[in-house]
């Protein structure tokens, strides 16, 4: 039986996600369900793409992926259920897919069309669950809607590159549970760009010329502790997602502040590159 | 195997809801469990009913809810389980269970009787847990309890209807995770009451005279973008739980704000319904 | 198959845990994952301990524990896995476990040796879900590790006993979701230090001269509604966990406030007991 995720800015308080669990249940009483999220910020596609791309990887193939995230219908938001990189994804046809697969082409697209049947205002329980179900029984998307050949694509906060290959213009597109302030520079773009040349990140105003591959990079166990690098010291590094971020070594964003608060580092600041 | 799903005010960080789970994976190692959720306000169980009554009818028939809700075992606070509407419910007699179905007659209902056995601090995961495997093994609530005719009826915000039957007074009673403030006004009231008669409601010093159906009927898609309706338009409209409900188009409540704070209406907030 | 929980720092909303699930699903398809909480406050491994102190034993034997809590790998933090009390946990040796089960020997310890095979800059990800699966699977630990006779002890925050033997000082080292003020100082130390004697708790400016079994218990049930003790009333009890605690009866942390906020008791503030 394949997995089902969520993936929602329905939150963990009201009663959407497990109604959502109810019926799935109802209609498969073996799934397997998993939380990816239910945090988003209301209708914010950027961190659904963010928080999925980084997320539905690591399921096995076959795996079907709800988005409840800006899904009501109406004439310019049509849903969609989507075949891509061995994955499924059921959602509504608002650019959330380029964000999260720009780079994939997908295998399959169909727009749902088994609206008509269905009288919903909650869309996500009434008409994506019964596709995801429908995926899960082993059903063809052909089914359940008519295949289109493309779904919107929106470019939203991509990195600029300079005319002369100089400079990578990007921003934070999304702040992690620790105040840490993610960039859209991806260590491939940085490393296709910079070709090994020196670099200088700029955030805000501070100043970074050396990206690190982990947190405590930049502590020296050599020396005495009390002679080491202090929490809070910020530091740039790919993430594990693979993305240029500023940090603050072990920061606690509800108390001391993370780099989001510290740095002034949010959702749009600007994250420049100046390669020599 | 049942589903047995919890709603409780546990929150999410504390050990309760993780013990909770352990104690029900060691008696039942099968187990499907349900987070409907954690984030119940301390105690209160008008917050418990609404959010429960619109998710339980998702799940199959023969579910088992537990109520983790001011469920302290006191004199005035026994322990009953239910058998209502084909679904399984265990709680304090805290009158939770008349909020959550006022409408429907229950086919048992027993006072939990094992405690003698257990001496607990906990009874959610004491007593709860062994009522609800003991429910999922097939067991009996004769077993578990005496039989008693009927739990506590608390009747704590209905709507009123004037004499004339010309008005309905009815109040906020739930602020859902858009900031959206939800009467306890339901669909079928306004219908029986209004009979196809206009109407006004009023919220706070807002007037509406058109409930919608979904959120985006207030937009008007042949448009062009920049003339229409604007994020955080306020609207009236039955939501999917077919109550009253008072919305801010699209907006976010950690930024902007939503109902609950642009419009002022907080949890007992009035809504009025006013039919010519 | 045994079943893996999950506690962590990783919060709810990043992909984190999502990732992980994935990873563990994609590993053995039919897991059984249950979260503990991953509400951690970032890198505190005495809020760690103190939740799955009191969540682990609710699980069956067997099971196996992620604590994704301060584990990047470095000179000074290695990973571990350990079999103490017949549960599995797989951590950094940053003192977590002396924490957790300072009084039950472990039946083995390894210092985890994948990691020439796995380059991770999210090794709870890459490392322990390698760990978890592999002894899920029935796997020995010292195919993953090499066997060590100890890991890293830390005493902080034990309560101190006067030479005399009248004062148990011990201090907050926990805070619940209720607000409530859990101390260091568990019942069965109370009860060896104050071995039956008069005693007076002493936290902030208050004094309780009676520590209760549960909530309710102040409460008188014969007095009429209007005459009993009223919701906010302080009180001393030993908690479910059998630790002595600072409540404030039936209080809202994010109203009203609960002793947290209320008596300004909060982590670390001193939690005295003065025997007669």
């Amino acid at each position: 039986m394949s997995i089902i995720t969520l993936t929602t800015d329905f939150g963990i308080k009201d009663h959407f996600v497990g109604a959502v669990k109810g019926t799935i249940y109802s209609e498969l009483p073996n799934a397997r369900i998993v939380d990816i999220t239910h945090q988003i910020s209301p209708f914010n596609i950027t961190e659904t793409a963010y928080i999925l791309r980084n997320a539905y990887k690591k399921f096995p193939d076959g795996s079907i992926h709800i988005i409840g995230v800006d899904a009501e219908l109406n004439d310019e938001n049509k849903h969609i259920a989507i075949k891509l990189d061995n994955h499924y994804f059921i959602c509504a046809d608002n650019g959330v897919i380029s964000l999260l697969a720009s780079e994939i082409s997908p295998e399959k697209i169909v727009e749902i069309n088994i609206h008509e049947y269905i009288e919903s205002s909650f869309p996500v329980l009434d008409v994506f669950v019964k596709v995801a179900c429908h995926i899960a029984r082993g059903g063809k998307l052909e089914i359940i809607g008519k295949i289109i050949p493309e779904f919107k694509k929106i470019s939203e906060l991509q990195p600029a590159i300079s005319s002369d290959h100089n400079t990578i213009s990007g921003s934070v597109i999304y702040v992690d549970n620790y105040g840490n302030s993610i960039s859209n520079i991806s260590e491939k773009l940085f490393n296709q760009v910079g070709k090994g040349r020196a670099y200088e990140v700029i955030a805000n105003r501070y100043s970074f010329t050396k990206i690190h591959e982990k947190y405590s990079d930049i502590v020296d166990f050599s020396l005495p502790k009390e002679q080491r690098q202090k929490d809070g010291t910020k530091l740039a590094l790919f993430n594990s997602a693979k993305y240029l971020e500023i940090a603050m070594y072990r920061s606690n964003l509800s108390t001391v502040g993370g780099a989001v608060s510290l740095l002034g580092l949010s959702y749009r600041a600007s994250i420049t590159v100046n390669f020599n």
